[in-house]
């Protein structure tokens, strides 16, 4: 990406059940979209990425390192490389989340 | 931060005039979050961090590498390492940036 683009231009990706995903990569992050349907379920799971989550709709139940948290709209929260995390999405939400270094699995 | 933060606790630092940011900070990335007043200018500036910019809401208009793009909300643009940009709000402005590595210089 050399310019603007807008965002619904980007085709989202479903990745799991109810979590769609568009993803804006550099060479050192990703800067990552998710619009995640009520109820869906993200296992819990763990990546050697900082991972910085920004709740933009909705609430979010995040389980971060075996404690769990209700996460309101603009709310945010670090999780560090190789911490487990997962959670569920308790209303529709949209979430950003920054990764560093990029998701390549994502790509 | 180890546990979910709410944005609207976390002080905002007028960084330039009309530039108010909160950050968000883990070890090797920042989320920022910006709320700009109309008519505010980022002057042409560079540093070392990749940047990722994503316009919540309202239009700014972005200047880079000497090109300048209208930037809509939704619109999103990667802006490399050490590549000069700036930009001028043309309506108030929410805007989120993410950086790596981190901004150390906005803790």
């Amino acid at each position: 990406m050399t310019k603007p683009e807008a965002l619904s231009n980007m085709p989202a990706k479903n990745t799991i059940p109810g979590f769609y995903g568009r993803f804006v990569h550099g060479e050192q992050s990703t800067l990552a979209f998710w619009e995640i349907t009520a109820g869906s379920v993200s296992p819990q799971h763990q990546h050697p990425h900082e991972q910085i989550t920004y709740i933009a709709e909705g609430i979010f139940e995040m389980e971060m390192n075996g404690t769990k948290y209700m996460m309101q709209q603009h709310d945010v929260l670090v999780i560090p490389p190789n911490v487990p995390h997962g959670g569920r999405a308790v209303e529709d939400c949209k979430i950003i989340d920054s990764f560093s270094p990029p998701r390549d699995d994502y790509r």
